[in-house]
């Protein structure tokens, strides 16, 4: 008889694949929960973490097993950021940047396959995508996904001004990264670059920072509300030398690459809503479990019991559930093959869903909160950070009035996918 | 290429057997929805509706092939009172009362499968489960379910005091029945009283009652807020002459029936709850249209486009989604095989399910009133009866409050599924 | 001891004048109640409470003394559409539209003090003026205003199309006006037309078309969702005769009148807020009766004790103060002299204040149907007609999500009161 | 011409003398917010604030003038942990109970003027409530209130179980306060102990424990979500000497003090409410502030001005009055003379207004950090320390569930104010 996982609470029907791949993630679990809290208080993703992950095998858990990897897809990506959530949000952050990072690799070696690169481009490029899926598959290391800096322009797109310079056997970077995980944590960054001797969008090119390199560091800690722990400051790099083969400095290599995206964000986003689901859950069963456990010293009956309790605990199953719902749903949206609803409504679809989900998770908190009162409202307990990570997640990204308000532009103006394209989106399993 | 079903807009992966079943559906919604206003207006449920819905085959779709139905399952029953509910709700809840008398046939023929009668029993047994499943489905006759009294214990059960008096070659009835949909426009209504020369729950016996019986009548009409036309007004029957082809009297034959059932009045109720989703998805593609359809008089841009109406649009697409996930997975809870969850789960999760999808239908009412203004806030057209109609759904069966109270109950209290039993549980699909 | 007035829920500070007014307003309640429910089903206001309302003296509310009036103020008008909500919101709604024609008195009386007509002008003007207030005091007449026409610009002001044509001894007018109450049940129409021989502003004219008027009839009737017995239908006029004496025809001196308006419809639509919160409390009232008076038969506790009973108490509870805080809050700002805030954050105050107090209402008379269950949800009792006349007022004037949006614009734009004028704002007492 | 002070926007109708003692509270308010941040942080009241508030004699605020008071009554106190939680939350909450220690100089006078205390006693007595006063109002000493302890009774009473014994010139106290504001901060502790040498309630003695007294110390710190610089760590004493001149030991002297209580905790408490309704308002000019100032830019209107800003904005400003009219109606409730209402009614609103203040305090906390975004949700600046400190709300005291559904029974029961006596009602001016 086997164990129910945490993965199975979000989806019941795992496959015998996705289910080994969970019992990898079920295993790390304790790990993760008992170093949680000393790492929300120290701002930073613990090294035993990052190591269980490794160690289990889950750094690779979106790389093709060719590489190294587990294979697994958008499902597993979901099921496991949700299943790390109940223990840890920052954790799940952290590990979904670090997967994300699968798609610079993944999108290069699905250009080679289109016939996008010449005879010379190709064997570079090739192994550079190789090098990165390695990485994280085979090697087992960490790896920061540095995209988006400070300067932003009107049309909300992002500005890369980290340049590149040719030096001898590689290049120097300068420039500054905002937001992205695993800063100080990751074993490699993965960082783009202008080429400055090149004009235009060829001049993109991507790096693989080693941590360890000379003028390569955060930036100042960026002290958050939540989310404390997954190392979310930024990168500094001042003329900090990258080797050539840690490099797609081909001209136009990664423009072309990004050419093979799905065409929007939509597609591995929905691997962070799923965070805040994990949250909630993780919060309410510490809830349910106190005041269950917790008893009327007259009667004996749990304090679960009272009717103030019984309120809160109709209220909170079912922000719960529609948490749930919601995040079932969309994953089902984005990774069924063949499709069940056309691209732009499956992007409606997330409008409402990212929204929801956020929003379901934070009223869990907050009732798991009111019920454990105020001895149980600690700043580093699981209620603490529960509250505070999942305050995070209203405004990561957009808020659910951005999303709605989105959506009924879109059904509005009749309009479908234009302008969401990004590269982030990643190959389902 | 075929043609999207209303249908589809709940189960978008409908089976071909469903999809057929489904057009038919859709065939008899235009005839429905031309009635619907003055059908509510008048209270009362128009002949043609119940012809069409007879026409189509309607009448007996949840019944076996082999008695002339389409032998649907509660995927069919869930789509086919949300399709209804799209044009009108009052049709909807009467096509589930009828179809809910299939209960009355399919019980007993699996008692008798499983040898709960003896040999001088059977073929009476046998021959009434047929004749109900007969009418129903090769004879295409609408049959009213009569089953509440006005009467109730306080431990919640219904008392039968309607009583049934031998005489030549048949049965008197006296009685009253509260509730119950079709008083007046059913072919014949299924009635279960007490046989006054035994004791006990053997008494309990079966009947059907023509609508022209003499001494057979309607309550006096009960003016209803909302699901006007549902004919919705009980019965009274004074010395009411039931022959004995029609009654199932073998004494304790009903008693036996019932105890086939799956233990748990959840199993078709969903199917109540989605003629509410229903009602919304219908106001909201009317509100849609209307506010698209409307331009402003000095730009020509919808008036969908004012801030205030972006605003409500994306509140009613996130509550009409939240409606439609909720009801997508109670039925596809309830109606799996093997079950995705316990029996017990089932039921906590149908008690957030029902207030959850009348809650958000609603709201979507609601909003669409919101949205078409004052001089779309008429009495009888489809904003005044979605509104009034999703009313009732927040206190049919039970509120949302109650669910989540039983909830939260059942929780504390380890409860299973003690107590929930009923016999109105029908075959699945 | 004096009794405690209905009025009083909602000033619990009244002056000694203001309670005798109130007193009168008691004195009418039972009678308008005993009709209310057949009102609503006919759609008509009873000639009943029309005689009921002039015998106690209220259509002179708010006529000076001098005029035969009560010499009444915003609070009076406040806390008797109040009350008669608490019984009638249609009556209510006819009563402030009633009370709202005084200005068409009030206001030329003012520009007479100010000196805006000359020798010649002033007689008629002054004529015209005191016969509006003396119809309305002295004489206790109902007077419908009907100011709005169904044509309306871009810029969201109404354009007067009904002409006024020189005929012997007086005028002949043509067209259509949309909604008003009273069509039909009032003595009078108070009607605005354009001198059909000048340009521009100056031709607009009032007239007081008697109700036997030949050629003056009311619309089809307007059978709305709600507030059905407001006679809200709106008046068509084909060549409808008024004689010269109740007609003010001086050349612009409307429009001159009109400057005399303190700059805003804030002043008096807080009136008609207070008949949903009248409604609200009156429905309250009723369920709380109802669940309080049925006990379980078998522990003879009121239903009302039953945790999902407390629950609903409980929030209805907040609600129906919620709406009365607001209520209370905004005809304080409304009515105090000297004022207690800026002109400008009066009407912002009045932007939030018309949705909350209409949401809140609304929220009561939801709630008041879930505690009386599907036996109480009838379509004409209290219960039905609370639903429905409470959602009438989510749409009246503006939703309250509009409401919102509009305060929210008036800050960020720094925004004052430019562009809300009118000529409704009445006399404060 | 005056400046408007914080306090003006709670009670815009300030008395002269009100208006010069919140002069005062306004003179400290740039203080204390300066050092709000590093207060939090630390998780300690700083000393430069105590020093502040003495300095502007604020710790005397609600002590009679004759003992060096300011003579200030409940909407003092109200309006000033308002005006103090728009800058620090913990400040005020602190200085709340710091203001509370003064009944127990308050009600052993009353008790002496009804003449509760015969003339051996009298002296004694007279001479403990004017030192409590003196040291509040004359010597502008912080004094910390600590009422309750751990263990309590199944019917919620506290039982106390600190013991005095008597010793040379004085008592030794032996055991622990949990909870209780001003640890290790206020000048002097006031206690209650039990005389181990009587039986019975009286046995209970006041003491005021001298911060530097050997075996008095604050127990370990509480390291809370929020409001965590009110040094709400509790106290341990173990021998911990009081001389005689500082105990109130007269047998029975504190038990007949409290008989002069107005009979309910209903007095003061909503001065704590309005802790957080100050905390919402300063967050909201917070966040107000920087999306105005923030400006798109390729248009240059401010953020504000986005249509997902403009819902925000319309959403926070109608939570924000809401509290506002909650605080500003039981305040006036609470501390007019004559009453408005009843006592039982008054208690009914303080049960729906406490938790409908913090609850809508919280929302405005939350809308403004999705106002300010991912940027602006920092742990220590406006928006964190809002968040954290309002979430402490919900659940302070009680929460809104738990006020919502006690106000229910009361109402059920038709229950008055029995069981909601407590000694910490203050005088009111």
């Amino acid at each position: 008889m086997t164990q129910k996982l945490t993965a199975e609470r979000l989806f019941p029907d795992l496959t015998p694949a996705e289910r080994a791949r969970m019992e990898r993630v079920e295993s790390v679990l304790p790990i993760i929960k008992a170093s949680a809290q000393e790492a929300d208080e120290k701002g930073a993703l613990p090294q035993s973490t990052l190591d269980a992950l490794a160690e289990a095998g889950l750094l690779g858990l979106v790389v093709p097993e060719e590489f190294g990897g587990l294979g697994g897809g958008l499902r597993d990506l979901a099921a496991t950021t949700y299943a790390l959530g109940t223990v840890c949000g920052s954790t799940a952050l952290a590990f979904f940047f670090h997967c994300s990072s699968s798609s610079r690799g993944m999108l290069p070696l699905a250009a080679l396959e289109a016939g996008l690169y010449n005879e010379e481009e190709a064997p570079q490029v090739r192994a550079f995508a190789e090098k990165v899926l390695n990485l994280m598959g085979t090697e087992k290391k960490a790896v920061g996904n540095f995209a988006s800096e400070a300067v932003k322009a009107s049309n909300a797109n992002v500005l890369i001004q980290t340049t590149a310079t040719r030096t001898e056997g590689g290049w120097l970077l300068n420039g500054m990264k905002s937001f992205g995980c695993l800063s100080g944590s990751a074993d490699y960054y993965l960082v783009t670059a202008r080429r400055d001797d090149i004009e235009g969008l060829d001049a993109l090119t991507l790096f693989l920072v080693h941590k360890d390199t000379v003028g390569a560091r955060p930036r100042d800690p960026w002290i958050g509300l939540g989310m404390r722990a997954s190392d979310n400051h930024g990168l500094i790099m001042e003329n900090a030398f990258v080797p050539d083969d840690l490099a797609l400095a081909v001209p136009g290599g990664f423009s072309r690459a990004t050419t093979m995206s799905r065409g929007s964000w939509v597609g591995n986003q929905i691997a962070i809503a799923a965070i805040y689901a994990g949250i909630a859950q993780g919060v309410w069963d510490f809830a349910m479990g106190r005041v269950m456990g917790a008893k009327f010293a007259d009667t004996g009956k749990p304090i679960a019991s009272s009717p103030m309790h019984q309120v809160m605990i109709g209220n909170g199953e079912r922000h719960l559930a529609e948490a749930h719902l919601w995040l079932n749903r969309q994953v089902l949206l984005e990774a069924s093959e063949p499709p069940i609803l056309p691209k732009n409504e499956v992007v409606q679809s997330w409008k409402l869903a990212k929204g929801a989900i956020t929003e379901h998770a934070h009223e869990v908190a907050t009732i798991a909160l009111k019920m454990c009162g105020t001895s149980g409202a600690l700043m580093g307990n699981e209620i603490g950070r529960a509250v505070r990570d999942t305050t995070m997640g209203l405004v990561q990204a957009f808020p659910a009035e951005r999303g709605k308000l989105d959506l009924a532009q879109m059904i509005v103006d009749g309009q479908g996918i234009a302008g969401l394209g990004t590269t982030d989106t990643m190959k389902k399993g």
